[in-house]
């Protein structure tokens, strides 16, 4: 999806990804396969473009850092750094002033009695490192539960998290250009099931300061890595003020409705933060946008939903369909615009 | 275009294309690069297809009767036939009932003479092959011109087209599946320079019943041909009702601005019309729409249009800036929704 906001401004895109055949290898002819730990191939990657961004934050914090020797890596991998790292994100998030749900760093299953004891009886383990879409993360709802969600993670080091008794889940996505000029996007409510997002309904029901306070964090957030590009925050709404669940350095699931949904898309505002062009417009398109993911096997039938109105299929081309797997979204606008 | 608007339906994209680089070499990795005689490569790239296309109309008939035997061509080369010969497709408009400029075929200065005597004195004498965009027309404004005429288009067969007194230039755009269904665009008022399109806006002032008769020459043409696809008819407005100037067998220029200003563009709904797919939703995504050319070196400014506002930009990737060559355009959507 990035690839295609960058082709109508005549860019031509370069993918670096090990896997082949691979989604963003079907829309381009400039595709370096190869391992993260190839350096060689990620010099030459590097140095044949002009600038580098990521779709996933999950790249090793050294093939970012040897990129970022030879050629601009936007947003940096500062970003990366910390967002690879639960425990330093929290943080992170904390040293700004901002709101987490309580946590304590685990490294052995004592610190993790000790925490479910301190913040708990219920909670979650996460572990710290490669977590996304609900993976490397156990409910546990009292001690009994300790010593298998421990098992269950691969006793690795995580955090245990105190739940957060919230309203919904909304995004604050911005987009933040090398200038430092911020454009916000709209909030999106997110409906979660199973760990794994189901739909993203657009505008959330959030009051005006609700509203200025994500955007307040999301700024706060973004200034402070002095990021460039768009990043994700997802907050919990509680009654007691907005929760930062977790920060993407990165596109987010919760904005694909933004590509019909917004005049300038999360993937395009993306394209010109890193290329140094203004960011563009977040306006609506309609009054309400919803987006729901196509989970697995329901990728195959798609294109039946064309016939329903305002109603927009993105289908993503990954190899193999698994239960669960985000193989497309679907992206509905409101039939009254704005 | 047409390739980015496959793409989200998940389709893999294949050209073939005798250039190397070519705009569409640079958001595919699957190209068949060869001559459009190399039979062998013709029917490589016609079996790895489950559907082809084309997106311009002086692709030789040849080429596309061989792919059509192997694999299915939408729309067919019918109508590609039709339009490589000014003199067949005139013939053909006239055969439905509709209106043409009056016309004469030209096969030597004898007939050109004759026919400004007839239709004259002022006229455009036009090559029956391979015009665009201005290209292999000479306007003529007397009988003293014809040998002149005659020799600057090459002394070959041609036609000469009395000239028509019109208000404007509408185009009608239409949609047609692989069921008969069709999807009717808005209309756009059509500006040239110098036989070059500069700009087109939405709506055309048309009324109600210039509208219909729009649509219904449209598809008068599209029910003969069988035509699957999208089809553009130019159309002169004029005082005593609308006349045919010429038919494109392809998605068109001056329906570049359904890409943001429509619900379903021309090219997605080219798309869904040769897989078969519903058509989509012509819809107005604003109140007015703005198409304009990029040409030549304007190119060159292009990003600093993203600073106004509601305006997109799109660059094709041509390799090489030349005076009046279509470089891209921009579309600017009204401020006035819908």
């Amino acid at each position: 999806m990035l690839a295609l906001a960058a082709f109508p401004l005549g860019y031509k895109v370069r993918i670096f990804e090990p896997n082949n055949p691979c989604p963003a290898g079907l829309v381009t002819p400039f595709h370096n396969c190869a391992n993260y730990d190839t350096e060689a191939a990620l010099v030459e990657f590097a140095k044949s473009c002009d600038v580098v961004t990521f779709e996933f934050e999950n790249i090793p914090l050294g093939a970012a850092a040897l990129i970022e020797k030879h050629t601009p890596l936007f947003p940096s991998s500062k970003g990366l750094e910390l967002t690879q790292d639960r425990l330093v994100e929290k943080e992170f998030v904390q040293s700004l002033g901002l709101e987490v749900a309580p946590f304590m760093s685990v490294e052995n299953i004592e610190d993790l009695k000790a925490a479910i004891a301190k913040i708990g009886p219920k909670g979650i383990l996460k572990t710290t490192t490669l977590g996304y879409d609900g993976k490397g993360q156990v409910l546990i709802n009292g001690p009994d539960e300790a010593e298998s969600a421990w098992r269950e993670i691969g006793a690795t080091p995580a955090i245990f998290e105190g739940l957060v008794e919230f309203e919904f889940e909304t995004s604050a996505i911005i987009a933040r250009g090398q200038d430092g000029q911020v454009l916000h996007f709209p909030n999106s409510q997110n409906f979660h099931v199973g760990g794994i997002l189901r739909k993203s309904v657009v505008p959330a029901p959030l009051s005006e300061s609700q509203i200025k306070a994500a955007q307040n964090i999301a700024e706060t957030i973004a200034n402070a890595l002095n990021y460039v590009g768009v990043l994700a925050v997802e907050l919990f709404v509680t009654k007691s003020g907005l929760v930062v669940n977790e920060i993407a350095p990165r596109v987010h699931n919760s904005g694909h409705w933004t590509i019909e949904g917004c005049k300038t898309s999360q993937f395009t505002a993306h394209v010109h933060a890193i290329c140094g062009l203004p960011l563009g417009d977040s306006g609506l398109n309609a009054a309400n946008v919803e987006m729901e993911n196509l989970l697995g096997d329901e990728i195959l039938d798609a294109h039946e939903l064309l016939t329903e109105p305002k109603t927009y299929v993105h289908i993503y081309g990954k190899d193999g369909i698994k239960a669960g797997r985000k193989m497309g979204h679907i992206t509905r606008l409101g039939r009254k615009a704005l």
